[in-house]
């Protein structure tokens, strides 16, 4: 048991619990699946897998019991009835969810003698089992440790970020909500250009290496940020400077008959922490104008 | 003449124009500035640069002249009126502005009898002269070429856009709205994580490493887009798949008290998009909710 061989469960088989499942079977671990309806195990069975009747039976059939359905009440759902069965199991969540819900989760898991970890994917499901794939857990450090040999089979980046059971969901969030950002700046950007007729692939390098200089940026802030003195020296540019030239973009949208909101949403954005006094600060004091207002 | 020695103007002493001006005179150049208040000359000048009296002192001095004002009206102001001592001259203007005002200085250019290349520098003054450093112009190619060797002298990436004098606002305004969107998210996802006692620079390296993986959806995207065909295949994952994620996002910066809006401006704007009919599209999908409504 926590070898890399530790029996394994996987329930939920949407693409996510497929291509988990299908990491573990590769590896050689008995693998047994579980999904409501039933016809999505067929390819996994084909390659080895155990399909279970019931989630009792799924759980039965494994210490480890790894969870990936499309919501934590449907895991509750799935799993939340089933008692006494479960005592002694590690159950390892990676079903999307808020902190608030791993942290629940966690107590829930506590009362029913059932060891929890609960972690996040950072990756699409043809990444998974590859050597760059992060995957996030927190929880009991010793409970992770035991099973890390198997997780690491999910992927080469497979981090434990300590036992606050809520970590693993703020730091998904955080990093998708980043994604977010930057592809809308970035399918702005090319609806700007495209309209002089210059192609996404040919916008696309420039892209890349400004997204570099952009890094070197994040990395001078969050050392500001971490001094903690609210001073956030300009030493590439003042916010007055970004707002002038952000005044450019919302006009170049403007006259291209192209969406405006979003440079809008920045220039208001920039305009209210100016307004508290830090036009001559970096970026950083941005921060200000997100954190909570009491803060 | 062309050669890295040509004798340069430079018009506008902000940090980002005595750091032009500082780099054509460790290069060796016969350099003339003037700016608006004599004051910022006065390093340069201890570095053997020559100060002009008057604009057009300034213009008279070199063929190639430089110019980087504030604002594009600012430009017009100092040499607009200057006439015939402009004929036969080179401009090359590296001031702010947007694509029309590019267009519209060089039609004004043509008039004066006046070469004009217009510019736009993608780093802080601090980076002027350095490999990385990008700068992108736009006019006739063969006056591009002829003072190519010292324009190189200001960054490495000394980038020809072709004769579009509008091209250098437009790839500007659209990187600088990649960074904006960029540092927005990535403060955001620090506002978001420090609410769980976790660092800047703590958070930093997983935002790079997933502004790598954001890289190669972009990529794909922009194949998406150029191919023309408006599939959007969803190779990683669903519009559907990341709304609802994003919706934790709103949720975890609700419940956490810190600011929605910026995640509800993603809502809004995945909401859009897939009313269109793009559930079932990647992300890049959401150009068409950027672009002039008539196409």
């Amino acid at each position: 048991m926590g070898d890399n061989r530790t029996p394994v469960t996987v329930i939920g088989l949407g693409l996510m619990g497929q291509a988990l499942a299908a990491a573990f079977l590769e590896a050689g671990h008995t693998t047994t699946v579980w999904n409501r309806s039933a016809g999505k195990a067929e390819q996994l069975v084909s390659q080895g897998a155990v399909q279970a009747a019931t989630p009792a039976d799924a759980v039965a059939a494994s210490e480890l019991v790894v969870v990936c359905l499309s919501t934590y009440d449907n895991m509750h759902d799935v799993i939340g009835s089933l008692g006494e069965s479960l005592r002694g199991k590690v159950i390892v969540n990676l079903t999307s969810g808020s902190s608030d819900q791993g942290r629940e989760t966690a107590a829930w898991a506590e009362k029913q003698g059932v060891e929890y970890l609960d972690g996040a994917i950072m990756i699409t499901p043809p990444g998974i089992g590859t050597e760059t794939a992060v995957l996030f857990y927190a929880g009991t450090q010793s409970v992770f440790e035991k099973y890390e040999p198997a997780l690491k089979l999910l992927g080469g980046g497979t981090t434990y970020l300590g036992t606050d059971h809520g970590m693993p969901a703020l730091y998904d969030v955080s990093l998708l909500g980043l994604m977010w950002g930057t592809l809308n700046s970035f399918l702005h950007g090319v609806a700007v250009v495209e309209t002089a007729g210059v192609g996404a692939q040919q916008f696309l390098p420039w892209a890349h290496m400004w997204l570099e200089a952009i890094k070197m940026f994040t990395a001078d802030y969050a050392a500001q940020i971490d001094a903690g003195d609210g001073k956030f020296p300009a030493n590439d540019a003042t916010l007055e400077t970004h707002l002038a030239a952000l005044k450019h973009l919302v006009h170049e949208s403007e006259a291209l008959g192209i969406d405006a909101e979003l440079p809008k949403y920045s220039e208001a954005l920039m305009e209210r922490v100016i307004s508290q006094g830090h036009a001559k600060n970096s970026y950083a004091a941005v921060l200000k104008a997100f954190r909570k207002p009491s803060e």
